[in-house]
Parts: C-alpha cells; sequence; structure tokens
C-alpha cells in the first residue's frame, strides 16, 4: 500500500491539480479583510429568495458553476461533485445539486468539509475513477444562526468568544492534469473531543482536534512546520488558534511563525465579530479567493490546510453533550 | 482512465473483497421477517440510554465492533472508517466515532448512506490509499420520527403510503485482500426530484432516482438485469418498488424476475407498518444480516444493491420545496 503514509495520512502518487477555484459572499464578507477578492458579492444575505436556507443553495450552485467556468470547463466534464454544509439534511447543498444534475456525493464534516473534499476528491483522481471532480461547501449566518442557536430576528447576545458564521460559498475543481498546484498529501482526522459543551465557543472545542491531525500529519510524513510555507486552520478564531499555539508548543513544536487561521482573515476588527469567522465557508471563501491565488502566482508554494469541524447537533447539546470535533488536512503544493 | 465507466459508473481493477458485516436492531425487527439473521436483538428501543439518539449511537458502535471482530481483526487495523446516519449533524455517527477514535470520514446520503460508504471506501482501497476499512450506517425509528415528523409521543396516525424507519445499525468490513464477495462495480447517483412533496410518501419521491442509477448503470456496464441474480433497493416500500418496475417496463427493461426492496424485506404484513421499512438501516441490516451470508454461502453469486436516499429536510418541507432523492449502486459479485 505504497499510497498510505503512517497511522492517517495518505500521498498521492500523481497528485491532482486544483485547476481553478471560486467564491462568492455576503455583504459583510465583501467589505472585510479580503475585500476585492471574490468573485461575486451579493448585495444582501438573502439575494431575492424566500429563505435564507434557499439563499445559501443558490450560492452553492453558483460557486460550482464559476469555478468549472473558470476552468473552462462544461459541468458535462465533471465526473462527480462532492460537496456538503452546515444544514440539516445538507439542504443547501442538495437543492443545488438538483439544478446542477451531476453526479453527486454528499459529505458531513461540518466545517471540517471543504478539506474533507478535497482529501476524497482527489482519491477519486489519484486511484483513476475520476479525470476531473468538483468540490463545494457553503455556509449562511442567518440560516445556521437559527438552526443551531436562536431566532436570527431575536438579535440574541453573543458571547465574546463566540464566532461569526461566514456567509459565502467556496468551489475548487480537481483534475487529473493541467497546470495549478497540487494536492500531494493527507492526513484523515479522528473524532476528538476534551469536555467542552458550550456551542457558543468552538473554537476552543476544535482546536486539540486540529492540533491531533497537525501533529499525525507531522510524524506520518516526517515533516516539520518549516516544510510549509503556511500552515492553516479552518475556523478555530482568535481563542482556538492560539490553542493550537499554545498545545504544540506543549509538544515541542513551534507553529508560531508560519500559522494562521481561515476564521481570523475574513472579518476586521471593527466588524465586531467577536473571537472571528467560523463555517464551512470559512476555509471555503478563503482558500478559493485568496490562498488559491497565491498558490497559483507562486507567492505561496506549500500549504497545509487543516479542515476544522465541530460535529455537535442542536439535539446534543440539548442532551448536554460535548462537542466532538474532527479536522482533515490536506498538503497543497505549487 | 481505465477505471470510469459510462457516464456514471466505475469499475474496480482489484476489487475489495467484504470480509465480514455485523447488524444490531431493535425488538420489532428482531421480530420481523429477517428472525434469526441478526447479530443482536436489543431488549428494547432505548437500551438504558437517556435518549432515543443515544441508543443510536450505541448501536453504530456496537455494529462497527462486532463486523471487526467477525472479521478477526482489531480496530486499529481499520484504516479509516466511513459512516453516516439520518440525524441532523450526524449525531449518532459522531459520537460513535468519539468511541472508537479510528480515522473518520463522515457521510450524508440519508438512506443511500451504506451504498455510499461501500463506493467511497472501495475506491479508497482499489486507489492504493487503504488496506481496510469499515462502514457503517443506523436509523432509528423513534429519533427519526421525531425530527422528522411529529413527536413520537403523540402517537400520530400514519397514511397508508407511509414506511416506518428501521431501528438498528449495519456494518461492514471491506478488505484490499481476503475471500468473500467483491464490490466489482458503483454508480455515483444524481439528485432526481420529480416534485413529490408529501414528507409521508418517501418511496414514490424516491423511486425515480433508483430508475436513474438502475438504467445508467446497465447503460454504463452494458449489463442486463438478469447479468444479477438479485437486483435490491434500499427502502421504496412497496408503492415505490411497483413503481420501480412500472418504470422500467416503460423503459423497455423487465426487472420483475429478479427485483426486490429491502424495505420489503424487514416487517411482517401483521407489524402494520403500512408501505414497509425505510432508514439508512433499511439496506444496512437487510445486507448484512442476509444478503451478505447468501452472497457467501454461495446461494447469490451477483447482485446490486442501490441505496436510496430521500434528501429532504424538515425545513425544505416547511418551505414547501419538493423532495430531492439520490440513488447509489454497487455491484458485489462472489
Amino acid at each position: 500500500m505504497k499510497k498510505k503514509l503512517g497511522l492517517q495520512s495518505i500521498r498521492f502518487e500523481q497528485p491532482p491539480v486544483i485547476t481553478s477555484t471560486a467564491a462568492i459572499v455576503g455583504p459583510m464578507e465583501g467589505e472585510g479583510l479580503l475585500t476585492g477578492f471574490f468573485d461575486y458579492v451579493m448585495e444582501d444575505n438573502i439575494h431575492s429568495y424566500a429563505s435564507w436556507e434557499k439563499c445559501e443553495s443558490y450560492m452553492i450552485e453558483w460557486a460550482v458553476r464559476k469555478a468549472v467556468e473558470k476552468d473552462n470547463s462544461t459541468l458535462e466534464d465533471v465526473d462527480y461533485i462532492l460537496a456538503g454544509d452546515l444544514l440539516n439534511q445538507l439542504m443547501a447543498t442538495h437543492f443545488a445539486m438538483r439544478s446542477l444534475g451531476r453526479p453527486f456525493l454528499g459529505l458531513y464534516g461540518a466545517c471540517s468539509t471543504l478539506a474533507e473534499s478535497l482529501l476524497i476528491g482527489s482519491t477519486l483522481i489519484d486511484g483513476g475513477f475520476a479525470q476531473k471532480v468538483a468540490v463545494a461547501v457553503s455556509s449562511h449566518h442567518d440560516a445556521a444562526e437559527r438552526q443551531y442557536r436562536f431566532p436570527t430576528e431575536m438579535g440574541v447576545q453573543r458571547p465574546p468568544g463566540a464566532q461569526w458564521t461566514v456567509t459565502g460559498s467556496g468551489s475548487a475543481v480537481v483534475t487529473a492534469n493541467g497546470t495549478g498546484p497540487r494536492v500531494t498529501a493527507a492526513t484523515v482526522g479522528r473524532v476528538i473531543d476534551l469536555g467542552i459543551k458550550d456551542p457558543n465557543i468552538m473554537g476552543p472545542a476544535m482546536a486539540p482536534a486540529a492540533v491531533d491531525t497537525l501533529w499525525n500529519h507531522l510524524n506520518d510524513t516526517g515533516r516539520t512546520p518549516d516544510y510549509y510555507d503556511m500552515i492553516y486552520t479552518g475556523d478555530l478564531g482568535k481563542v482556538g488558534k492560539q490553542l493550537v499555539v499554545d498545545m504544540m508548543q506543549q509538544k515541542g513544536v513551534d507553529v508560531s511563525a508560519n500559522y494562521e487561521d481561515c476564521g481570523c482573515m475574513i472579518y476586521r476588527e471593527d466588524q465586531d465579530t467577536h473571537s472571528g469567522a467560523s463555517g464551512c465557508a470559512s476555509s471555503g471563501i478563503v482558500f478559493a479567493s485568496y490562498l488559491y491565488p497565491l498558490l497559483r502566482q507562486g507567492d505561496l508554494k506549500k500549504i497545509l490546510l487543516i479542515g476544522t469541524g465541530s460535529l455537535h447537533s442542536p439535539t446534543s447539546y440539548q442532551q448536554k453533550e460535548s462537542i466532538p470535533c474532527i479536522a482533515h488536512a490536506v498538503s497543497i503544493e505549487q
């Protein structure tokens, strides 16, 4: 099994190429730190749809169509779409897939879904089962808020450690051949739960899962953090990000020089999102709009993207359970 | 791309072997048509847990552990677990994975998840990324009822076309080498929605997706239905099953001689489940407890298992949306 590395990792023999990406966001994201980088910024969070959920579905469909267009391909060239979102029963994804009509594999990794979809999509290509796949993820602040917490209209005060669910969708096309950054290796995460029960503070809940996956990735591949220009986690926010640095330090590994969290790269300080961004679209839009072009231009040569997912449900919270978390990592190299 | 067949199908070069299966069920399933076939029958639907959801999580953990034990393996031999269930945010699966501690990929295909997990798991093995994977699915009547429809305790009268969500979990171990039936080919489904809006009548909603996948499977592989000893769908129930026969007939293909639905194989007529069984565990327990031993003994030599999933959510229903459906197929041959 030449493609398995260590305990949890794989390496690709003919690394699949990410040949295009696309990102669509809401107005708040469009005015944030990455202003000017997105393919499309909606004027409001509903875009004339009858519900936030349907607007989210529109975004994921738009992102897939745009990524395919930027790849100079048609939907018919896409063998499979792999996608997911945060809504119950992947509502946004499924209604988008109804319109797109391509063979589809549904994934649920909460906010780790971008990394999960890149990982599985790359195995389908390197395994010889597909020539081209599209991956996509989405989240929507208002739809997530009312599903996970309180009716959005109530405007419930958020604790300082809380994060703001990103309204947006990111998509990528992965191809067997072509030019662009390549998915060279990946690490499949385990479910880690250190007992945090407050779903308003997901960053600290997810940080141990990110550390577990990063630690195992380094062990499995024999790499040190400086192998990468940058290591990114998906949506730990300020509090979770600091925890990753501290917990890795305790293991004797310094990541402070080249580690950042996508959740800290989206909103300006004065946008008052507290601890930063969260949601499937956190890593989705940062990767699709900002990191991918940097890789493409050679300004970044090697990154490790660690998708981080908080796997609780409102039901598990009501049943007083703690928050199981997961993190999947993909190495992307120019 | 020698492993892609036609538009939506793949064939495995070194077909992965299903080396063991296990099934656990509730008392009603234990007294049904497959009585005596299950590895474990719970005495009641809660098994001393504090909630139905936690009982469902117990079942999926039990099924994975049992399948691994029957494979004469340990959990450490399992490279990855691929699993999913019907609960929001895969609650049953995630808490089971927390206990099992293995690298994990979460899937959501509603009741098509067994086929989806066998499909992706087999690509990981044939692609050279894994030596052994475990797949698992679960559903729980009471947990599903209160999530999708009404508080279970209300005892709302069910329409005649309704199906009964199976309480149970089925798991399988798939290995690169070994003896047993092999996953030889698979077809990835598309989301199909012909406009049915009543979530009490999911069989007819899913039947067109099953027909689309079956039709494309036959076209992609150049096979006729008589290539298979039997073709099984996951959980269409009586009404949906008849629709598959009729719709295939309209396409000029007769499947009446060797087609059955797992949803019609679980409950006795006098158990009053109306149109039959549904849920991820419908195909899960029928395959794990009944079909797998028949394949193993050579009483069945070639089957096509078509997992059928109704992808609606309570939110999409409340927003007056119709029901998007999907079906994934796996060929399993002795």
